[in-house]
């Protein structure tokens, strides 16, 4: 992943590019963690060779995992990246939470909460960073950590 | 719907976040109204556990509507806040426009014009101001008002 | 189509809005060449009354072409506009790269790379023009010009 700030100014803009075989929830998350990125707005188009998608199950509380094992057009991967709770309930990691809507040979799409995409051959994401920070706060009625503007 | 604002400069940058329970475009379209929003872009994802979304039908000049009775992601809601017309033509309350793709527990998706969603468990939403005003007008030929640049 | 420049700053942010009839690829194609535009990024909500989608065949190294032939909105439009290379491998013009996912009748979706979109009746876009230079090198070896952030 190669990544160019490409404004300045009260929104800092991030112009970032993933190569093939690039995995990109991780490739986004490490870069978060390494720019230390405390509020952030995330888009992108490109494709995926193949990717794993995910439905909140309520009763479960966790992820239903759906994976799409075809060559697909990112249609749009929109999301933000906030910090998510360390295991004490601190402040912890930047956590990005993206949502991918994937498109097929046949035009018909599949879509879902990110959690993996395997890039083929790019992926173009723009990241607006945000001079404020956003916190999450582990919701164990729900099973989820929110983005909690009460903490933040 | 609790709101901070994250950027000031050029671009005012605001982000909300709807609770369990709120119905997203009513909650939007009154925090809108309240700050008198005249030009703003907004983008977000979460999830629902039921919405409404709109086909426009150009024969009977109306949305048709469609029921969407379970939990999905909010795959992408994006759209925009413009002033629309009052009952004279003139300038009346910012209205947001906002299309949403939801993923269903399979994987696949559905997607209209939003015209109510219902918050499960959350929302996380990004509206960017900008110092402008983009107005619509009422076109009885199509049965909408849209934004007319050459207005505003 | 009409433009309106609604924010200065580090990023430049444009309005534009397209008419009945109006093909949005050339019309944004036409329209970043008219004004140069180097780096920025698009997002759109609206409608199209037909529509040609693209989804990429690694094996032809070609857009495969998937024809919407009815009213459909469109739920997103997103990407980005960057430098094409010309004839000779030297910086040409501006290029937009837009997905588009589109709703239909029933509030199924079809989704790809967009081709062409015929505006039924209006598409509201915002680009956000960034103070930098993304270009494209094509790659022989994948069929398609790609943003090389190691050449900009």
């Amino acid at each position: 992943m190669k990544v160019k700030q490409v404004a300045g100014g009260a929104t800092m803009t991030y112009v970032a590019v993933l190569d093939v075989g690039e995995e990109a929830f991780s490739a986004l998350s490490d870069w978060a963690a390494s720019q230390q990125i405390s509020a952030a707005q995330v888009t992108a188009v490109g494709a995926f060779e193949r990717a794993t998608i995910g439905w909140f199950d309520r009763v479960a509380k966790d992820y239903r995992r759906i994976h799409v094992g075809e060559q697909c057009e990112v249609l749009s991967l929109i999301g933000d990246i906030a910090v998510g709770p360390d295991g004490d309930g601190r402040p912890g990691q930047p956590q990005p939470h993206l949502h991918a809507v994937l498109g097929l040979e046949d035009g018909t799409t599949r879509g879902g909460h990110l959690l993996e995409g395997h890039v083929w051959p790019t992926l173009e994401v723009v990241i607006r960073e945000a001079p404020a920070e956003l916190r999450k706060t582990q919701r164990p009625d729900i099973g989820l950590a929110l983005i909690d503007l009460g903490s933040s």
